[in-house]
């Protein structure tokens, strides 16, 4: 197996056994990037010097005997709108051009710790919102990866890193990685600081990682929770939750499923509607599917509505120096932010409280919502980065949700089946997916 | 000395000595209720019935030993916007007329966690904003008593109890005291939990309290220092800090004061701004006369701005079904505060923190800011409760302030002098005020 294509626990378990150097595994990651960069150009900053010095380093640690973190050695791409000291920041926006981060971002800093290897900077859609960047689908590059984590969900996808982090304000990491056909995760609101990171809408703006299994994901998530004073919203959490330990322990009991269809049900193509028919018939008795609150049937105002009023806020200084320069239709959601009321904010705010009690009631009798990640497959054309309907309540309620690759569209391009979880309960969640994910695999096999 | 002149601190010792009865205090304090309260009308709600067994309670716990806390035994009066079991909250809207807490809120429950007795509930300006209750200022029932928390203020200063509960939005309990010629307290901002307590402008609401010396206030506000799931705002500290020792404690070095007269100094009365000359002459070069930044100017814009946004928003119920009961004023400020943006909200609420920054800064020279609490003697009439101006840039920034009776206007009512502290040293700032305090009453001494 080449190197670049081991996850992050596999590449663990080689580079710990001495089976193989920081610098190798670097190296060939290095080259599957400049094999095929041209063709899905996911990155915006890379830099080959750096990331084998970070290596070399890495390596003459561990030679040396320094302590070594639970990431030590491995690779990982970082979206471009979150620091890392000395490497640019640009935010896909051209205001930033070479605008270089003069700290690490937490999330950096704590990547860094625990001995992993920023190899540079991937692509994010213009500002963290929905221009397309130049970034293109890995699986069919006439088609867009989704976004507004673009590069990173392509980055692993493409075996060019085996992690990378993103972020969602609306559905920038699961559509993404829907698209992509890769493992994307965002925990709970408020369990990874966002300090050092674009303010674009402090109320759903939330980390999240890429991998390309479930146990990658569940290990590279848990180096990330913490909290940070520039961060008021993360949480001071007496003890990290275990997420990779939990991930892995078999249920007390196999988990049972929520399949909900929600208000944009009409929305799913096809493709979509069809897979999930089977999944549900796949599950038996440990699915049932249900009716979401018809509370839930204004999310999408909410999140509209507050994420437009923080943008209008936290961008004014962008849109007052670069009206002429961002595109047209951030420039319109600004605008229309600028209108939004007070009030009207609040009242939408208020509802993630009422609307997760809700939610809590749901997962007394489920472990997992399932629900598409995104209407179907990754749409044709790179003008648009799809459709975040299907990650609209989960992003506002902050619970914590992943992406699993587990059906095809009628092109053969991956969809995503989203699993949902209870907030501040991501370490049920990730049990959950993997059993889930065993589930659907041990069937495909059979039906072999 | 009567049971009912008694500050707290004196008559804890006097119960815990055994001199005399929890039964014997109150009874005594009824009694002053009864004589002036038809002059006064500080009470919205009181039970003597309720008060009495609650004495005896008292008194039988002392005897059998139950543990007794730091104020049992002591009669305290309660805004009446702050919940206490069985007692109705009416919020001073005929809206709530006889509506009864059935919980009771965080501070009532601190209260009767200590010891404390609650003798009722105390008149409130309409919904704690500004069109004035029922009462008068204890020291010319011609003149307002200030307002929001009005009957706490008068109770006190009147001697029918030797503690009240406030609240203060924008100057609701420095101005009342400062006008009835007691001592108030407003904590910084997060310290004492609002739970139970009506929600007018969770930004800017702040429990306070009033007593008639230093002592009494630092053991009355220790006591309510807390946190709570329920008020976000409210912050966990891992150890309350020591109001009551602080407070008796000789400072390092006598302090330094800092007076500031703002940019609303010219709405100060003559009797005022020579009292304040006064303050500064004595003081010498304890005293230095300083100009606040420049960035303070718009203050009153931005306090403005958030209260209207959120009392739009916190009241709209209210409003939705009164708008025929409740005063023309507070319709109109909270119509005003439907059209309050959120990017006008959330940016004026930004300001807090900076505002902060450039006040740590002089609380590096300055132990205390020394500035008017309100311009000037309680002003004659009932139809206004008076001009918080001077309360406003303290309020907003969330920093504690205690207002001292120190000076008299020209028709010998009282006139508050205001300390502003430093955000979470509330201690010093009470050693500075307690020693201010002193100071000033010596050299009154000895000009006699």
């Amino acid at each position: 197996m080449a190197l670049h294509s081991l996850g992050i626990s596999e590449a663990v378990s080689i580079l710990n056994k001495g089976e193989v150097s920081a610098k190798e595994l670097v190296l060939d990651c290095l080259n599957r990037i400049d094999q095929f960069e041209s063709q899905i150009q996911a990155w915006a900053y890379i830099n080959h010097d750096y990331a084998l010095k970070q290596a070399q380093k890495s390596d003459t640690d561990r030679r040396k005997g320094k302590s070594t973190g639970p990431l030590h050695g491995i690779p990982i791409g970082l979206k471009d709108i979150i620091d890392s000291a000395g490497m640019p920041t640009e935010n896909g926006c051209e205001l930033f051009k070479g605008s270089i981060a003069r700290q690490d971002s937490f999330v950096a800093k704590r990547l860094k710790q625990h001995g992993a290897i920023i190899m540079g900077k991937t692509v994010t859609a213009e500002l963290a919102t929905f221009t397309p960047g130049k970034t293109r689908n890995p699986h069919n590059s006439g088609h867009t990866p989704g976004g507004s984590s673009s590069g990173s969900a392509a980055a692993v996808a493409a075996y060019m890193v085996p992690g990378a982090l993103g972020t969602q304000t609306n559905g920038s990491v699961i559509r993404p990685a829907s698209f992509c056909g890769v493992v994307g995760f965002k925990p709970t609101y408020g369990l990874i600081p966002r300090q050092g990171i674009l303010n674009q809408s402090p109320f759903l703006d939330q980390v999240g990682v890429f991998t390309r299994n479930i146990e990658d994901t569940a290990l590279l998530a848990e180096m990330l929770i913490g909290s940070h004073d520039e961060d008021k919203a993360s949480i001071n959490t007496a003890v990290a939750p275990a997420l990779l330990k939990t991930s892995h322990q078999q249920a007390p009991v196999p988990p049972k499923f929520a399949l909900i269809k929600t208000a944009a049900w009409y929305k799913a193509e096809t493709a979509t509607q069809a897979g999930f028919e089977q999944i549900a018939e796949l599950l038996g008795d440990r699915v049932d599917v249900i009716e979401l609150h018809s509370s839930f049937n204004q999310v999408w105002d909410y999140i509209q509505t507050v994420n437009d009023a923080e943008i209008a806020t936290y961008y004014d200084a962008i849109y007052q120096k670069g009206k002429d320069i961002i595109s047209t239709s951030l420039c319109a959601q600004i605008e229309r932010g600028r209108e939004v009321t007070a009030k009207l904010y609040l009242q939408a705010k208020h509802q993630r409280q009422y609307l997760n009690s809700i939610l809590n009631e749901l997962f007394f009798s489920y472990d997992a919502l399932i629900t598409p990640a995104a209407i179907g497959e990754a749409p044709k054309g790179l003008d648009s980065t799809g459709d975040p309907t299907f990650c609209a309540p989960w992003s506002f309620c902050g619970v914590p949700t992943i992406n699993l690759p587990l059906l095809e569209g009628e092109t053969g391009l991956p969809i995503g089946v989203q699993l949902v979880g209870q907030q501040y309960d991501d370490a049920r969640l990730l049990r959950s997916a993997n059993w889930l994910n065993q589930f659907v695999n041990a069937e495909a096999d059979n039906e072999k």
